[in-house]
This record gives structure tokens, sequence and C-alpha cells, in this order.
């Protein structure tokens, strides 16, 4: 019998390794290289330049978590922009929140979109939904060219290891600021505090000077690399910890209201590195 | 050059695979496989029967949660118990409270404490401590022969898979309740809710029978599976979410006073699991 295996080696030294049954989609992009396998375990997988994106078993994770925190911590949110986030996960969930009249998913690789919608269709479902626009071209630049549109932006982008290399840094950030309206928020994946907390802590020193508000919190995604997952969040006026409704109107899997506050309190390590 | 990786198979069809310099010591102890290896991302690594149970590098985690957690939620604790653990880690964060006089440490393999002494005394070092009782043998059978003796217990062995099947499940459980004292709590380390739920859930409920108060938190561990682990605490009278003093009076890495109450709030999924 075929004995496929998966191996991330997205941090050195240390691997996740995933028993596979096929590939069903290699390609070599624009921009990166692209692979949908199917995995014993997780479903089928988005890998970009050989980095899990996210898998049908557990991106309800990082889904609810990088757009209903952002959402529920702003008072009323109208129009939200999504930079990367092609495999449209966010786009769903954003989709959810009924007071939504619109957003924008700015993909740069029309390849993550199109392979998306044909074999990943419980994440991408929501990109033919009219209220969502899509705008194939670079997230700095549609930034740069956009200001004071948008309530929340989210930046769901890969590592900045890769393609996603430019949408990491104080440059964006100050144009994301920018591209928000008064009372804007953002919020973007932001790695792993345990192996890469150099990293983690410079991202959120760059929010910081861009943003009045800058937080982070944690999330437990199974297919990242040790699993413990940080995000950051930078707001104009609102506290991102804080949740703003009575109550949370669709059902949820990993996000709740208690959640929303708790997740936001770092384990001492952390704490420590942020306040260093 | 000779390239040495390690691969742990915990759950089918997914695996952790570490980087390794060397093997220090692999032995067939009267129970199990015992190896220590030095891992180059983690630093020094104990595995069993090929599991890993702690490294140099992520220890504090683990052995800070499963300590503090139910040592600040007691009102006073003396006296507490300590099954299997023979690596020394939760005896050296115990006593770091300095209102305890006595650790009794309950581990069947002796080998354990020996190579934990010989490879990994940043992790053993508080096992020659006079306050610290060393007892080999098998943790039921101690629960079972000391009636009303401990105000907190806890467990830290591995996985039902293994030499610590008989440490899981509702008679354990029952004789535990027994061991400890009017106000006593207990907590186990209790696997992977993503990948082992029933599991998770039987735990839970087998607690839940056995004590008035059970309650399960998380933490993030890097190197166990999905890196977000679950542990369960049963109690007599204290809530063990809450923080029954004023501050912590030590130095701590992972743990500290808001964690304590926040680790507590699950994701949906897991609140729903085991409140199905």
């Amino acid at each position: 019998m075929l004995d496929l295996w998966l191996k991330e080696a997205q941090i050195d030294d240390v691997a996740l390794t995933y028993k596979i049954e096929k590939t069903l989609i290699r390609k070599q992009t624009k921009y990166q290289d692209l692979a949908i396998v199917e995995t014993k375990r997780f479903g089928r997988m988005l890998l970009l330049d050989g980095i899990v994106q996210t898998t049908i078993m557990d991106e309800f994770i990082y889904h609810e978590m990088i757009t209903h925190i952002p959402l529920f911590a702003h008072k009323n949110p109208k129009r939200v922009l999504v930079v990367g986030g092609g495999d449209g996960g966010a786009v769903r969930e954003i989709l959810k929140h009924s007071n939504i009249d619109k957003v924008v998913l700015c993909e740069i690789d029309e390849d993550v979109i199109k392979y998306s919608k044909e074999f990943l269709p419980e994440i991408s479902c929501a990109l033919d939904n009219p209220k969502c626009e899509i705008f194939i071209g670079d997230g700095l630049n549609y930034v740069i060219e956009h200001k004071n549109e948008f309530d929340v932006i989210v930046v769901d982008s890969t590592d900045p290891f890769s393609v996603g290399e430019n949408l990491f840094g104080g440059s964006f950030y100050k144009a994301i600021f920018e591209c928000l309206k008064e009372d804007g928020i953002f919020i973007a994946q932001t790695e792993t505090p345990f192996l890469l907390p150099d990293l983690v802590k410079k991202i959120y020193k760059d929010v910081e000077i861009a943003f009045p508000i800058a937080k982070i919190f944690l999330a437990g995604i199974p297919t990242y690399p040790t699993g413990f997952w940080s995000f950051t969040v930078g707001s104009k006026k609102y506290d991102p910890s804080k949740f703003s409704k009575s109550e949370v109107p669709f059902p949820t899997k990993y996000y709740n209201k208690e959640l929303h506050e708790a997740c936001f309190v770092l384990p001492q390590y952390i704490k420590d590195l942020i306040n260093k």
C-alpha cells in the first residue's frame, strides 16, 4: 500500500507530518507553490509554498477568531476589507454578521480563489455572495489607495517569509490605519510566540506605534506550529478585548462571548515578551 | 552529516517530528521503553513508549499549570500527593509554595526518577528536598491505602494507552476522592480535546460523578499533539477556577493570576463536548 506522508517544515528542526490519501491539485502559480491534499486526519488541506494554510477539520478556529473578535469589538461595522484570505473562510464568517453591507477581498493570487472554490467549497462558499467584492491585486497597494473606507480590516496573510512579506511591518500598519475609518479595527494573524518570539514582539511593537490601542490574543490551532497561535489587533477607539453586544446571534464552534475576553489574557512569557 | 529525526506517532495519521542531536539514554525498564534524547529545538526530551513526556524548553508550561492551579485554588494546602511525575517537575513547582509541609511522589518506575536525576537536573532538582518523600509503587494502590490524607493530589501520568491506564476512570477518581481531605482538590492531565474528544468527555463525566465540582482548563503545550492540552480538576469545596490569594509570591513563566481564571473559559466545541 502506498504510504504517503506530507512533511511541513515551517520551523527549523521540528516538523508536523500528515498521512495523506492523495494530492488533489499541485500548481506553481504566478506567486507560489499551491497544493491541496486530502489528509487522513484533517480532511482536505491547502498548502502554499509547503506551509499549511487551512484544513477542513480545524479551519473554523482560525476563521472564527480572526473575524468575530474585531467584528464584535466594533460597535457597528458595515464595511470590511480582507487582505489575503483567498480561500474565503474569513469572508464566510464576516457575512454571518447581518449588519455588514460589504466585504472586499483583496487577494494577490487568483489561483488561490479558483482552487479553493473547486476543492474547498465548505470554506469558499461565501465568495459568490453579492455582498462580497473580489479584487485581484497587491494588498499593500490596495490599502494605500483607499483612505478612510473600512470599519474593520482583516489581514489573513501567509507568513512573512513568503509572498505575504510586505503585509507585515510598520509602513503597512500605518497604511492600514489610514485606510480605516475613525473608529476602525485591524487584525492580523501573527505567528507562534513560542518559537518565533522576536517576530511576535516586533509585530506587536510596530502595531503599537501605528495604533492607539494594540493587543494580542491567542487561539489553539492544531495544524499551525506549536498549536498556540497569536493574533495582533490594532484599534483606533474600541477596546478589542471587549465584547460589545449582548449575545452572539449565530452558532459558533470555537468563538464565544466569554472567550472573547479570556483569549486576551496572556501566559506570563508572552506578557513579558511584549512588555519588555 | 548524520541527519537524525525522532517521530512521535501518538495519534494515528499525524506525527510530530524532531531533529535530534543524539540519544542520551534508551532503556527498556520494568514498565516501559524509556528514552532521553537531545533535540535541536526543544533541548533534552524524555520519552516513554515513544511518547513525549517533557522537554527542557517547554516543561514549564505543563508543570506550572498542573500544580499552581490546584495549589492557588485551595485556601491552605499543606500535604500534596503526586501520582506519576517521576521527572520531578511537578514536585519542583509544588515546593515553591512555602506553606507546603510535605509532598509524596508515588512513581511506579524508579528508572524514570533515576534517569531524570541524571539527565534532566533542571526538572528533577527538587526530588532531594527533605519535604519530598519518594514512594516507588503503584499509584492506584497507594491512593486506596491512604484515606483523608492530602489537600491536593496531582495525577501527572502517562496516557491511558500505556502504563498509566489504571490512573484514569471512575474507580480511580473515587479512590482519589477518599484519599483527599474534606476540602481537597485533584487534578490530572487529560489529553487533547481536538483529536480525542470522546476520551476527554469520558474523563470529565467520570470526575463529575466522583466530585461535587468538576472543571476543565486548557494550556498551550508545543510538544503535545495539537498543542492545546486539557487538564481536568475535581474539587470537594473550592472553585478550582478561582485564585484564592492576593498575589503569586514567586516568578512564573506561564501561569499568572489572571490566567488562572481565563484558562477555564472554554472554546465552544469543548464546552459543547462536555455539556452534551
